[in-house]
């Protein structure tokens, strides 16, 4: 999982790790692999870690540390457009992990199994004097040529997103105690929005033909249609009023006189952002009904690079280089 | 890497995590998944770890530590007589791995790819305020249904062992320095041994249609050989005395004091261990002749369970649960 989306970050990868990449790699740009598969099928391979301490919290409950790793792995897949077949397991436990532990952990695998549909394929197991270190590596299938790649916007294309974004966000502020004064309710959707991503595979599955291109937000809003924008070589222009938020994301932002445009910077979202032709737009509209997720315009692709945030009036909030915006 | 066999660790697997294994998984048995490619073929799937200061010192070299890495995964792959394809990487670092450090980890990769006709195929790229963790999935092809699996061995196969045993253990022992009065060039050999694994594709590849059953040796001889006749239902002689040692051994075991048959029970040989009916002997022969590599009897499958471990005489050698002999 990249926690922190610095530029350092993809300079590195940009410089050590896309000249080994393989043709199926797709230029390491889509965070996945396409290999071939049985006739009309290709799998796409992807592999997310998570750290004890930096992606989670060491006293969260072991069995949704488990479905946070295995979801934000599915939720990679699920803006392919792909159904997951099976995952395989990495965990570097220390010792203070003991069976109880583990107990729990493979009770929350095999509850998302069975939400999910997949099976463990096979796995590696280790000890560390360091943190918790768990790796998964999802596996998912799509019609040949089919899955739903980050290049393929093109100018006009409208931008949506699917739920709503930022709430995952006040919920780890919510857990720092950041936010005061907020209901009960408001908080634990939030904070368990924060714990456990719900990947949207039923609406990338409906979207295969109809969206040009799709990321799952994991570094944020903006950096992630900054992403989008990059493979696609277009730019991008969101309107911040446009950007759905919850009730609860609301009363936070009200709580805790946050803004609202610092919820595009923040991560773990997981919700999926794609482009479409506007053409397209009422079969979105029936594929978000199919799948039981809302799905939101927020902007437009057009020529030229990188995200302009508009305001309600349409004019430019200013963004840095790491997708936070200044308001 | 398991690096240190013990029960807990197969007892951990048995427990919580095989009754989560998807039918690919082969029971989680064979240490790799097995799903359908395209026709004809299948993907062989393998994922291992490795820590630093764990599995590897501190201040190995990056590009060694980079090879170590995706050998041990495709040790694997050559068990099953599998043709590598390609690997997902995930990098889990300390600020201490910098970009020099970086650079000389990607060129080690870079130099084993052209070795191995592999490419990279994704990964995920992580910070850790622990040691240095990394893990590689590692994907074959074999053709449909040929894989060599750890369990088909048959009562009367002869047993056979690729290459040396003990050199990585004593090569191990010289870098603690365990073993003084050792040539220059023999203690070398065995520390290039232990840094560097010759995973056996090319003989794996002959092996296939030929070998009843086959592992490869990265817990030690006795601990793997025992894998296997668990997995097959069977029991195994091993002649003590037929066990390949090379001279760089056999000097370090007479500078040291060491026993042979504790090079039985170290890890890290990363050779191949398989069984093949007698009738097929010459064959056997000619796929080691055509692999480059030497292959040598060790012993005979039978019924019952367990190793037994005899010396020149026939007698037995006890060994413990753990696969350490005791002489």
């Amino acid at each position: 999982m990249t926690t922190a989306p610095h530029l350092g970050e993809f300079e590195r990868i940009a410089r050590f790790f896309a000249p080994l990449a393989a043709p199926q790699a797709l230029g390491l740009v889509d965070d996945v692999a396409l290999i071939d598969g049985p006739p009309g099928e290709q799998y796409v391979l992807k592999t997310d870690a998570i750290v004890e301490g930096v992606d989670y919290f060491p006293g969260d409950p072991p069995g949704q540390i488990a479905q946070k790793l295995l979801r934000v792995n599915l939720s990679d897949l699920a803006a392919k457009g792909a159904t997951p077949l099976g995952y395989l397991l990495t965990t570097i436990l220390p010792k203070s992990c003991d069976e109880t532990w583990l107990e729990a952990f493979a009770a929350g695998l095999a509850a998302d199994q069975a939400t999910y549909g997949i099976g463990l394929l096979g796995g590696d197991s280790s000890a560390t004097p360091g943190p918790a270190t768990l790796s998964v590596t999802a596996i998912g299938r799509v019609a040949t040529g089919k899955a739903v790649l980050r290049g393929g916007a093109k100018p006009g294309d409208l931008i949506y997103v699917s739920g709503t974004i930022g709430d995952a966000t006040l919920g780890l502020a919510a857990l720092k105690g950041e936010i005061e004064g907020l209901e009960p309710a408001a908080r634990d959707f939030l904070v368990d929005r924060y714990h456990l991503p719900q990947p949207r595979l039923a609406l990338g599955q409906k979207l295969v033909g109809l969206a040009h291109a799709a990321i799952d937000i994991s570094d944020g809003l903006i950096a992630d249609l900054g992403h989008l924008c990059g493979a696609s070589r277009l730019g991008a222009s969101l309107r911040a009023e446009d950007v759905p938020l919850s009730p609860a994301a609301r009363a936070a932002l009200e709580a805790s006189k946050k803004s609202r445009t610092m919820l595009f910077s923040g991560g773990d979202d997981y919700e999926l952002l794609f482009t479409a032709p506007p053409n397209l737009a009422y079969k979105i509209e029936a594929a978000m009904r199919a799948a039981g997720v809302t799905v939101t315009r927020i902007g437009e692709m057009e020529a030229g690079h990188g995200v302009k945030l508009l305001d309600a009036q349409g004019e430019p909030i200013p963004i840095d280089r790491a997708g936070y915006s200044h308001f």
